[in-house]
């Protein structure tokens, strides 16, 4: 547990010099490091060579395996999302708010960096300079502690930023990896408070329940997408085929794909066929209750369970209501808070959807699958917050930041 | 516990009801409540009497039993607070931020209700009113955990507002009182995260340790203050006095009173005695390093302890530095990041302590005093934030709120 200490005090020392970095200094330390994982391309392919076989014996399941391969194409892309985020401007020091009070206080309200941001992620080595990547620019120092079976690739990426940055006078100590494999070292790690400002789980529902429930770091929940779909009376059905076929199918495994349909009674007829047919190409699994069960006999009736799920698979859950505010009431109780969609042509039911639902994101006429940093146009993302506090919806480089007041007086007192 | 589970539920309901409220509706149900509370003053005062005989029974201490006191007087000030808060402009449904993308699609930030909060307190009467009517204008239920020692007075308080509220037409379930006074049921309230999207502790530091610890919801910490002025070598000594006998003196037990004075060594003999002769006044014991004692030899030596305490009490610990950049650094040492200042005429040296010390206020000649929500011109104030996420510093309506983003398109899919 010594080592978590000693792991605080660094990054919490960095913190004040990088609050003071300017943004030449750290775009010259993201492109440094950019072209120094491309260099070292062959260093950081072996040891996640060793990751890949130590996997393969453990007999992990392809999907994992995939997302714990690296290519010299893949360290390209990591190296170029580190250029992209040099290229972003740069938001600390920003004047947020500004003041003068009648006693003369001038009080200022300046954007400045958390100080130290934890990410505890899943065997996904990309992450490492991304999130990296996103928290320097910020002024951020950040220490990393990444899934167990990455290890070996996670502490050769590391070593290379480390060694860029070292080069361009900037303390390798801004990027911190927790190399300690034991379960019990995380779970210590989500408890050192007096060091870390910030902690981002980003991952699976059970990593992000783990950090909820451990942590005594304030922590932003990247959660889970129940998303939903409802295809009002008023719809135009072409329209909600083409939005629920995207937002059901373009990437099934993603936390803004639709896993829900709910659709008005007197459209039925007309629409659910339709539907059938688009998701029929991809041999879309349908669950639905009674009203759509009438019109597709063949559909597979839905359970309660259904409805609070998030299949992240080729299924979708199906649900009749009578009105807008049925539809409303069956997505607040069900939904994860993430993205929300009504199609309709009608601008009442659309505003009263949007102004009701409570989601991150609600969306009238188009897919769910644009709740996204960059479709967002923040040029990142480091996640989306599906809770209330601080950000939510796709977080970019501003919600990296926290503010302080500056006040500048002339000798005023309290009275 | 299965309480808990109801009480979660009934604010979960509400919410939706308070997220459609108009803000004409939200501020005649706050000078309703107003309004009943000093008409019914009678029952309010003889169940606070209750608690004060159970207080003095079991030797509360007078400090203790000032804050448990209600008066005539006192619960008029309660209604007038409810009535300035109803006079404050209403912050929900605000356009935070509006883009169009190149796809055409369309993206409101708006402001909206947290939903539900939840608020740990002590035993004082007063914040029952006032967390009621921040939370309530800002369309959040609220489910409220005042001290035991208070609870008659609590009962007889909410039950006064829920009166007035239904008497509008408006649930009274959106003011909930845990009247449960089994540590226990705390402890399972702070694991509500099905339904309480935000939990503030306001009390003493146990209490909010307790919280950080034991809460899987969400929490803003609102946390003790070790504040310092720092006395620079090119500082106005008069105003310096001036400054620390208001930030010291004007009152003793807030998180905003000066607890340390740094001081250049340049200007020690000069500036010791002076203050020494204004602190005298109210018998100021003074604790200080080996550089203030050159010049006090009465002064009690300070320890490492002496330099991380938050006395509130008639102590000052002291601390003799030879550079602004010593003094920066022992004050990010052992502040609370809560306020800080920096007496000097020098400009240049000013905006280094206002830039690189870190805290929610740093105060370029002005007194720490000032960190207050009405002091900053808010309106209002739940606490003052002392970590970084979310909000920080003096926390008004504003800092009640969260946000959503509304998507309006033409049926745009992702490609």
């Amino acid at each position: 547990m010594a080592d978590l200490q000693e792991m605080g005090q660094k990054a919490a020392a960095v913190k004040f010099v990088l609050q003071k970095m300017n943004t030449e200094d750290k775009n010259r330390g993201l492109l440094a490091a950019a072209e120094r994982l491309v260099e070292r391309a062959e260093v950081i392919l072996s040891a996640n060579e060793e990751d890949m076989k130590a996997a393969r014996n453990h007999g992990m399941n392809q999907g994992l395996q995939d997302r714990l391969k690296l290519t010299a194409d893949r360290i390209g892309d990591m190296a170029e999302g580190l250029r992209q985020i040099a290229a972003l401007p740069d938001c600390i020091g920003e004047v947020m708010e500004q003041f003068v009070r009648p006693n003369g206080l001038e009080i200022s309200k300046i954007r400045v960096p958390m100080g130290v941001i934890g990410i505890i992620y899943e065997a996904r080595p990309n992450v490492t300079a991304d999130a990296f990547g996103l928290c320097f620019k910020t002024g951020n120092a950040v220490i990393l502690k990444g899934g167990s079976d990455a290890l070996e690739s996670n502490k050769a990426i590391v070593n290379v930023i480390r060694e860029a940055l070292e080069e361009c006078g900037i303390p390798g100590d801004v990027l911190q990896l927790i190399a300690d494999t034991d379960r019990k070292v995380t779970i210590e790690f989500m408890k050192c408070k007096e060091y870390v400002d910030l902690l981002i789980p980003r991952g699976s529902g059970g990593l992000i329940r783990s950090v909820v429930e451990n942590s005594t770091i304030p922590v932003i929940e990247t959660g889970t997408g129940n998303c939903h779909v409802y295809v009002d009376k008023d719809a135009d059905l072409d329209m909600a085929a083409q939005i629920i076929y995207n937002a059901k199918i373009q990437r099934i495994g993603v936390c803004n794909a639709c896993e829900s349909l709910v659709i008005h009674r007197e459209i039925r007829e007309a629409f659910l066929p339709m539907l059938k047919r688009a998701l029929d190409s991809h041999q879309v699994e349908l669950r639905g209750d009674e009203g759509v069960r009438e019109i597709l006999p063949n559909c597979i009736p839905a359970t309660e369970e259904d409805y609070g799920r998030e299949y992240l698979d080729y299924i979708l859950s199906l649900k009749t209501v009578d009105t807008v505010e049925e539809a409303i009431a069956h997505i607040n109780r069900y939904n994860t808070k993430h993205s929300e969609c009504i199609v309709t042509e009608n601008q009442e039911t659309a505003e009263q959807f949007l102004n009701e639902v409570d989601a991150a994101c609600v969306y009238w006429n188009a897919s769910t699958r644009f709740t996204d940093g960059f479709e967002f146009g923040f040029g990142a993302e480091i996640g989306i917050s599906t809770q209330k506090l601080h950000a939510r919806g796709p977080m970019g480089l501003k919600e990296l930041t926290s503010y302080k007041y500056m006040i500048r007086g002339k000798g005023q007192v309290r009275a």
